[in-house]
């Protein structure tokens, strides 16, 4: 198993490579908490924090390895860190990539100078045909989680952690923990055992964070076992993994105090409000830790805690349907369904009650009714914006008190 | 006029609220600098640069007048500026916000605990509304931009980038311009005196950018003379300013060597491109300066050059529309309106080609045709995403080849 002094070394190789990112003060952001610092590897090289795997795996391979390249396999982060670091390494790399995988990705990934292979379909199909080439070319495949070295260099950011506290004038026995957004578990098994190893703080609590729709490793640590699951469902894709590594589970069993799990809404929420408060781009995956402080998933009230946000490569096609989606749970933004009798002046009715509600109409369809109703009735869709759900509330009770059917 | 001495004084008293903003490397940004730098002041507590200024003003204000309070009128930053430092000075304040302003920023300045006054119509109301009531009830009105004092307070940040560029191992000879948003003034006119007459940057250039909608200050300069505008249009409404200061016009006059205006289709490609690569929230006005580089409205070809990002406090309902439009203006979004003969495949067969292209439909209505159109015609409206404007040319080219009429 990892040492401590094999994380120290890991840092000592990546400072090469790694952009020193900031431990940033969050204090409007989890009211509950005491202190609530976030580890931005949103602004890490590549976007997020698996540069530091990959490139102390590969400084610690032979000569001869070295000629022969590295391989790896991922539809985003694991593929940029692992281009990076190659690039860095000056070593040849060969990157398969399903073709599911956003455009914008594939193009980052491709401007490091490595050689990109599009697999048709998913994560798996992609990740077939990367050991398939590994078997037939020969190279050293770079697992995004599943490795000792890959472990050493993520824990690094506990060291980080650790060192960057400090400096703030904070004293290492209080902070309370450290929360880190699990997929296939090598974040949190190398901050794991940073923390756990080092001594240095010794009441500090690491928890992980998954995604409902991906909670393979949370369902390994309950049942004792590792759990694989047939289908993920999250938008978080850089966490939406259906195998937890066997590495990975051992050290999440041996350090890790406990692993929660956030609804896609709950990430949805988080990433705007970092948005709003911390002026910070985080893609799902990054935003787990801080959804999960947020829901009160853990035991953080009256805590000092730092919440690990691990990428900020959100894709930004998709990005309007994330904020839609935190809009729409925090209850700033409603879809209304009216049914209403066709004649003049309706129209205006419901927009006169919205307007003296204070809140605004940002979207409207205006068609005629269906099978089930009235005939002579046609069926109004809104899409308002108001204050909260309190806010989205009086609107639908006030148009209620005005004799308007809100379906 | 403003010495250094009082700038640097600014900076002084400014420490006990400010949060140290960071100046961030953004090397993949604007490929045509030699090395750019953003002054993130979006990281700024309340979320921009403008509590600085406001902060500094009330420092130097008497206690009789500390007792009478502070008035203020603003939509937006200012008003968050204005409240933040109230409260930390512990001196009552007065906003006025027009009701047009986004419930999102009323909310974010009743959070420090002002008085906040919604006055229905837009800033001009809200303006003569906070005149009014400084004549009946007293108090200091704290000026947005036309004030030496406020006019310091901003300056601090010009002081602050040559000694963080300095401290990044930089020669201060070498640093060719910054780049700074315009409104009404406040902020480059203290900007460009600090820098200018600080004789510590010798080569340095202070240029201004002004969104195309509200170029009040850059026409103004034309013309040698104040000139207001009838009417702004910009969605940057942090800098939709229809009258330039007195002092902030002669400022300009004296120390700003060019201003010049940028698109909101510019500022749009700026924020997404801040959102991708630097993981940056950035406003429509804190997004002009980096627009202005990356479109390549000033001589900054080779030059060292740092970027004021203003800014952060974009409200996330429109956030959507923003990126959005980003994406339309540089081809990665497209609308396409296609007539089709109504027969069965036809859906079929612009959708293969579509995917054959390697494009994704994101959005699809499908209508009767209309007056002009065939009568067995229908309309086919598609959103597609692709690579760039190439991209989306080729998917046209395509559809028109297998006989699509594409309108």
């Amino acid at each position: 198993m990892l040492t401590y002094n094999k994380i120290q070394q890991a840092a000592s190789v990546l400072k090469q490579v790694l952009r020193p990112t900031d431990l940033v003060w969050a204090p409007r952001l989890v009211p509950g908490c005491e202190q609530l610092y976030l580890k931005a590897e949103n602004w890490q090289v590549t976007g997020s924090f698996k540069v530091r795997g990959a490139y102390y795996k590969m400084s610690l391979m032979t000569d001869d390895e070295k000629n022969r390249g590295v391989i790896a396999c991922s539809a985003g982060n694991h593929a940029q860190g692992v281009a990076l670091a190659a690039q860095r390494a000056g070593i040849d790399a060969t990157i398969f990539i399903p073709s599911i995988a956003p455009i914008s990705k594939i193009e980052a990934t491709e401007r490091y100078g490595v050689r990109v292979v599009i697999v048709d379909g998913v994560y798996d199909d992609a990740y077939q045909a990367a050991r398939e080439f590994e078997q037939t070319n020969g190279g050293v495949f770079i697992h995004p989680f599943d490795d000792e070295q890959v472990i050493a260099g993520q824990g690094t950011i506990g060291l980080e952690i650790l060192d960057q506290y400090r400096k703030k004038g904070k004293i290492l026995d209080e902070l309370d923990a450290i929360v880190v957004p699990v997929g296939g578990g090598g974040l949190i098994s190398g901050v794991a055992a940073a923390i756990k190893k080092s001594n240095r703080a010794k009441n500090c609590k690491v928890y992980g964070v998954q995604a409902a729709g991906a909670a393979s490793m949370a369902n390994s640590l309950a049942a004792q076992q590792r759990q694989s699951l047939e289908h993920v469902a999250t938008f978080a894709d850089g966490i939406a993994v259906k195998h937890p590594g066997e590495l990975t589970y051992q050290y999440c069993m041996d350090y890790v105090d406990e692993i929660v799990t956030v609804t896609d809404d709950e990430i949805a929420i988080a990433i705007l409000h970092l948005m709003e408060q911390q002026k910070f781009i985080a893609e799902g995956a990054g935003a787990v830790a801080v959804a999960a402080a947020m829901f009160n998933k853990l035991p953080l009230a009256g805590k000092n805690v730092c919440a690990i946000v691990s990428g900020g490569n959100i894709d930004v096609n998709n990005l309007p349907r994330v904020i839609n989606r935190g809009l729409l749970a925090t209850g700033r933004l409603s879809h209304l369904t009216i049914e209403l009798i066709e004649r003049p002046g309706q129209l205006m009715g419901v927009s006169k009650i919205i307007a003296d509600c204070g809140a605004n109409v940002v979207d409207l369809v205006h068609n005629p009714g269906r099978e089930n109703t009235d005939i002579a009735s046609c069926i109004l869709r809104l899409t308002i914006e108001s204050k909260d759900k309190d806010h989205r509330d009086d609107v639908i009770r006030a148009l209620g008190e005005h004799g308007y059917k809100v379906l």
